[in-house]
């Protein structure tokens, strides 16, 4: 009997089956095509014990109970037949575990209606991609505690490990787990846009070649600014297109694809009422990159005058390193913002500090800055906005007028810095006492009698305005 | 027997009913508490042909067949009580019509829903506060062609009038109207902060009082800004407060308030993949308002020098007018090009031409851009996004410089313009032929395996990058 079962054999799913193979687990598996599952032992199984399996019912039973099962498909309707599949042959206590970018409220209606059938559930986020999945993710597991407990020898083992400390920690109830996956997406999406707001104003402002970018890219990440997402990029500017040995990015089309996390976390942010601008921003940078047409045909009925800027190219540089640390610490505030907001209002009881440790290794979006913002959250455990707090804003302020000076030159060359715009504009917001939204009341009152209050007196007011 | 009956006396609800009776409808009238019909007909109702009634079954049994019954109640659930409630007292063929801010799917589902009792239901977006629904709205029916022509007569009756056109139209099936409607909202949130954040720079910046600032609203008011929002926001800035003969506004608490059409705007744009930056930026600068305590704060932390920018008066009130202009086109480009996707996607079969046109009197959005932008649409009606033309182009390059001096302003007084900033990046963004998305492409593909197109040849690629 194996110790645990995985289903789905994608790229996450082949590699995170060869990392339980490789730490000694015993594993079934199958796949919905017979094919893919044949390739996969023929290419990649080596030493590990992994035995193929061609249909539920002896997958289920080659099990050692209470059975555990990964699920590593397409989340959405996928994920719901597969459960629907599986549950004849489930027994009392058997675990289903759900690996996919699930919808967090997905995840929270699965564990209810399979109480039903006494079969627990497990929501994981994963993430660490291809090369994570394989050599140790960051792991993102969300349910019951007790059914964590029956997996987390497991976890604990295929985890990377920074300092010797796996990064994977019991999140928080119901949904917790996807829901952190979610927002560590969000952030991603923006470290990303942030990323390519700085390539674009040295090409386009600095006029730097590729392999120059990637050399700035690389100093960057020897420096605070050192994450996985610093590191690929430097990688990218380096590799050459096998075809032409030119450089293979600028041959890539500018049409930026997604998969839904980064939307749904800024629908989450909505409907908490959280404000979280450049989460936002990096879901619309991507979308605004998929209209290639518009944007072709804009850009030449616009005739651009040719921008001759003499930029300091040094002080530019300069500028960009601080302005990207400015971005990445404001998208990482509005990010776990959500998830203490969201622990209170569904009840997950999520410890912020922890995501960010497991944050630190295996994960897409693990950086440097991490270990300065645990710093900060454990100052003051009970803020649920760790950018409320003097060294977040003396940190940002620090760095202000380098973005700004980003957000002149990316004016001056007529290409967009939504995302360093966006983070400044939510900063100035947040420090600002008397904001002008005084306005917007006295405008609601005046065409919707929608009341408002004073600052001089408790109480509710309606003015007749005419 | 009456020609229609109208459900919930709330300020829209009277004032809508007093329109009605006031253009020779006979009308019955019902509300939850007895008391506030009561007083509704001794305070409110003069010489219009208005009968109270004080239980359903009378009410319904007071009208017309084919029964038109209009909801002014709350949306959401109480709407579907309020159905559930009157269902069995109605006939074949009669005909509720919901005249709140319903959430569009809603509506769509009530409509499918009621077709099994052959009851009618007609999505009635209706734009104008107070004062429009008293004097004449914009209205906004959506819902089957032959239910809309049940009410037509009284609909263009009560409307508000252009040119002696009513402001009101089919606008298309299911629920059309309420989607309009919705989209309305988002524009009007987007006018409002530009609005605000140009008072705030002219406050902080310039040293005005709230008297100039009327001036210089009065003033906009009177050239190309002319709109509904810049008449009452001079209005507002002339308001003495009756205790203290000072600005009115300045009392008010600087916490805007919203009832969630905005919200609903954001999210729809982000689950139909259409980018609306700016109108999302109008829902995130009200909700950072809200964090008046975490706001206050982190001003206290931040030790901000005291500014003193030598602005040229003159010339930023210049700009300022402008980057409003700017602005103002960039919210409903927005907005118009989220309809006509929309009128794809759900077959609502919307001309986006005839909703600017009943959007030019009597909603909070009506403003004398409106002539100019549809001029744009019925230049090419194939183009579901008004920006991307000629006309659009050099109408906001023509306004770019100010809206850059403007935002170098705000971010030079520590405060946010987070509606101009994102309204430039969306456009730099539009007009941008070569974006850097190419580069988060290949971080895609580089950690994912999510591959990536090329600009030098057909097909999908993946690229081992190690």
């Amino acid at each position: 009997m194996n110790d645990i079962g995985l289903i789905g054999l994608g790229v996450m799913g082949e590699n995170l089956a060869l990392n339980i193979g490789r730490n000694n687990y015993s594993l079934s598996v199958l796949n919905r095509t017979i094919e893919k599952t044949k390739m996969f032992m023929e290419q990649k199984v080596r030493d590990e014990n992994i035995m193929p399996f061609y249909d539920i019912k002896s997958f289920v039973e080659s099990l050692e109970r209470p059975r555990k099962i990964i699920l590593m498909v397409k989340s959405g309707e996928p994920v719901d037949n597969l459960i629907h599949e599986l549950l004849p042959y489930l027994e009392n206590g058997d675990l289903i575990i759900d690996g996919g970018n699930s919808y967090f409220k997905d995840t929270d209606r699965r564990i209810e209606e399979l109480k039903a059938s006494n079969v627990l559930y497990l929501g994981l986020g994963i993430s660490g991609g291809e090369y994570g999945a394989l050599n140790g993710p960051s792991l993102m597991p969300g349910g019951l505690l007790e059914t964590y407990k029956l997996v987390e020898d497991i976890l604990l083992n295929i985890a990377a490990k920074v300092d010797s400390k796996p990064c994977c920690t019991y999140v928080g109830d119901d949904g917790a787990g996807h829901f952190v996956k979610m927002i560590h997406n969000g952030i991603e999406y923006g470290i990303m846009l942030g990323i390519s707001e700085a390539y674009n104003i040295m090409r386009k402002g600095l006029m730097l070649s590729s392999k120059e970018i990637g050399d700035t890219f690389k100093k960057w990440n020897d420096g605070e600014l050192g994450s996985y997402l610093m590191e690929i990029s430097y990688k990218i500017m380096y590799h050459e297109d096998e075809n032409n040995n030119r450089p293979l990015v600028d041959f890539i089309l500018d049409k930026a694809e997604q998969k839904g996390t980064g939307k749904w976390t800024s629908i989450t942010a909505l409907e908490l009422g959280i404000p979280a601008p450049s989460l936002t921003a990096a879901v619309d940078g991507r979308l605004i990159s998929h209209f290639k047409e518009e944007r072709i045909k804009l850009s030449n009925v616009f005739e651009k005058k040719k921008v001759n800027l003499s930029l300091d190219k040094e002080k530019t540089i300069y500028d960009l390193e601080k302005s990207l640390l400015f971005n990445q610490f404001i998208l990482f505030s509005q990010g776990i913002w959500l998830i203490n907001e969201a622990s209170n209002v569904y009840n997950y009881n999520i410890d912020s500090a922890e995501v960010l440790r497991i944050w630190k290794g295996g994960c897409i979006i693990r950086a440097k800055m991490i270990n300065f913002l645990i710093e900060i959250i454990n100052e003051d455990r009970e803020n649920i906005n760790f950018l409320n707090n003097k060294k977040s804003v003396d940190f940002l302020l620090g760095k202000f007028n380098s973005t700004k000076h980003i957000s002149n030159i990316a004016k001056d060359l007529y290409i967009p810095a939504l995302i360093h715009n966006t983070s400044m504009d939510y900063f100035l917001g947040l420090i600002e006492e008397n904001s002008a939204a005084n306005l917007m009341q006295a405008q609601r009152d005046y065409f919707g009698a929608h009341t408002y209050e004073r600052v001089d007196s408790e109480g509710i007011f309606h003015t007749e305005w005419e």
